[in-house]
């Protein structure tokens, strides 16, 4: 083992090291699919394709940076990826259409063929009140991984995570009264074809989401809106299986989706641990981890 | 700003330092509460002051152990926490009664006047079905914080915190059928005066403490007890306010505790926020920042 | 234990409810602290107290809102710190002066004596490379608690949590060559009082602070600027008590503060665990618990 | 949308409910991958195959318990997880060996074609300082996925993380004088065969990835150590890039591997944000999602 294999005076070093370190060959005859930075938080804005509401929103977004290194090439310049994303700031909002220039920036950059980005956020929705009508935001994780190959060929995942209300389909049966229920968090995530990036809506998709509840979660509710949301959970209820089998029904219907996963995980009011439920279609079919 | 000062060689090094750097002069009169370290995770048990249930768990324990450091000294010897705590494994299990003698040796061996011990770890208490009366372990976080200051004087802090289900007696009340309830967490600390430490068990402590909610959670719920916890629920709301009041009525009876603090946070069914209520009593009743 | 005893119906209800359930007296006699709501994410802005650089930040801002509960009263209405918050957002941005009037509304809106509001948040800085100035922004969290009592007394503390890398003087001094050093993290909560909070910057305490660090952290960093980091950080070894005695020794020069505590965390590079050393004086100086 | 459609009553309730609520027939035509439990925390032992050190260990384990469910079944039955999960603990540790009947019990209880498990802790390793020859224990996260597949295929992914330290060769190449270095960690999933599951020790697998960083780290670290280790350190620089190289040359030498995934982020000294690289080979190659 190298472990216990000393020395007592570093290695010699060249007076005037003419070429990078990283550029360097290499000769462990290993590629790396990725090599690059994480957890950079940048102040952006993202643009959402709705006509119907704020559509642009000012936010730290945190971003994954990284390129395809072949076997010979030693290590990614990592600075450009910070100088990089630090000038797209200046040019527009991210948005689901802006991101191929972005990667084919950093191959370049990079000199590599192939470039990947993940951006994480918090979007917000306006959400009313169903008997007051009084609205306030409500703030949804988003996160966008997409990369482009060395055939140019983009893809994208866009992952919502959406906190809503479940209550028991079967502690409502089997009890005199009552019936339990949680706050559970939907996780949705989309493969989306290239042509369709442009009639994606992350407002949209999170209204039509949260129908799979028992009943949605909102941020403002007076004593009439929870009176409503009460007896709408209890007219509702939802196993977590259920939840992600109405999602897959909606998912279904959207053109322009390669593949998705679906997941549900219940915070159960009765339990210490969760229930969750899962599955996949089309292109994420196999993307599953166990 | 010493940013920009920059300099084109190293500080010269003594040939030989004949004195560590750690024990050496410091003159700017700032005295430290704690130096140490912290997240140092170790096997080991703890034993529990119970004669009723098995009261010695096997556990990895995430230790912080600290000294204070007057104004002269510059920086403590880090690796004698480690090589202390270590040797503290081959002894004895950790308990609330050992906690003097460990705290005793690290003033020795650190040469400080003071010293502090925090140990996290997971308790388990096994909780019985209410109807069907199957059993499983249920897991509960504890954290102990200790120090031995220059008088000997010995101060222990112990916190719990525990999972439960509230029942929102307001949506109750105003709604025909159904009422919000949620997982929520109790957490207690309570400042135990030293002549009371062989008296204070951590099983116990939990199954009284869970009274407190509207019912508390289980592992194990079949059919007949999930009707029966679905039902207690319903009948014994409890909004945040009240599970740290009926708290607070049961931590006055008991003797020997200094003062304590109560929180409780509910993730609400209803919400993507969650509620909470807190107070303090006694020798805690200043501890709570704001 | 109550957790034994169930009822087969549940208790009765009233036709009419004809005052909120929060507003009906209470007869345990406790007096609650706080009762309140946490994790309430709005989007807002943060104005900070400085001319020289960009002063507004949007970004989401993580809100717990609380009142005092005295013993006569059973629950706060929850709903009306998310109605009052999120019309905050409409009048300005948040601020350390803007806090004072948006207390007072809560205690009015609330019916309290005194009322508590945290803010959490993060807050860019742009950080200029020391050889090619190459600027990016870096991100700081920004805690924000402050109280305002019966008597309109305004408590305000501001915490800071700084990245940084220290390089150990121990490790530089016994070895022939190089020195083990680490990201480490300082955090300093001020506790300010209400006549200077229109002198505090962030930005300003944030480029303060930094150079207490063996050298601070930047964004973007090409190769002239890594070997200024790596020699500046050899020619300054600082342990963490010499972080904590060096922030000391900055804040007491502070006016306008009350107290302060300081803490540092670093992720030793030779250890799996961490280092950390604290402190603190003033009107904070009781307020570390162990 | 469904969210403003609400009813006066509740649905009508079946005086006695003849079937449970999971058994009925689902008509939306999704099959589920995963219905089950998560976070289920339960005291265990590990067993790991390795004749030199101690090999059995005492833990809490977290689980994951799950089935497929096929489209016609509503609900899985989720107090049998816990219930046969707490059974295993009386009749063995867990082992990578003891996971298939486990597996194979579960599709009985649940009458489910397949099953899946993952279990989450920690394994401690006893690390011998390298010239005070000191040892102690040090801990790491240990992830054990695997799944039964209606023919009796049982897939086992092993996943380890490892703290390290690496020590940048840029900044040792272009500076006159020290190195950054930081703490990094590696994380190694492997697909292991069946036949092989016997011939997997966690004690040596962690032992030989570990010698893939610039040097190890060690709980215990006496002055004569501190030096090795650093002077180690700045002798042995490596990339993130050349880490996951290494991993992946000694992972291709193991006989029994399916594939495997290969990670590594570094949390430079340098930067708020960190660094890292990945890539995977075999079964694993279409694993990494972007």
């Amino acid at each position: 083992m190298t472990l216990l294999t000393t020395t007592s005076s570093p290695k010699p070093k060249p007076l005037m090291p003419t070429m990078d370190v990283q550029a360097r060959p290499d000769e462990r005859q290993v590629a790396l699919t990725h090599a690059g930075i994480q957890k950079l938080l940048l102040p952006w804005a993202f643009k959402d394709n709705t006509p119907l509401v704020v559509s642009e929103q000012q936010t730290p977004i945190q971003l994954a940076l990284s390129v395809t290194l072949p076997p010979e090439i030693k290590g990614a310049h990592m600075s450009r990826f910070v100088r990089d994303s630090n000038q797209w700031r200046d040019n527009a909002p991210l948005s689901l259409q802006s991101l191929k220039p972005l990667l084919a920036q950093l191959t370049q950059s990079l000199q590599s063929s192939s470039a990947q980005l993940t951006a994480r956020f918090t979007w917000f929705v306006d959400k009313i009140a169903p008997v007051s009508q009084l609205s306030a935001p409500l703030g949804y994780e988003i996160v966008i991984r997409t990369s482009l190959d060395a055939s140019q060929q983009l893809t994208t995942h866009l992952t919502l995570t959406l906190p809503m209300a479940t209550l028991c389909p079967c502690s409502k049966e089997i009890s005199d009264y009552g019936a339990h229920n949680q706050r559970a968090y939907l996780t949705v995530r989309m493969d989306i074809a290239e042509e369709a990036l442009h009639t994606v809506s992350l407002t949209q998709l999170i209204n039509e989401l949260e129908t799979t509840a028992s009943c949605p979660v909102f941020p403002i509710l007076k004593r009439e809106d929870e009176k409503w949301v009460t007896e709408r959970q209890y007219d509702n209820p939802q196993f977590v299986e259920d939840v992600v089998r109405d999602a897959v029904v909606l998912l279904r219907q959207h053109k322009g989706l390669n593949g998705f996963y679906v997941s549900v995980e219940a915070l159960e009011s009765i339990h210490a641990h969760n229930a969750f439920a899962q599955t996949a279609e089309g292109s994420l079919s196999e993307a599953i981890l166990l």
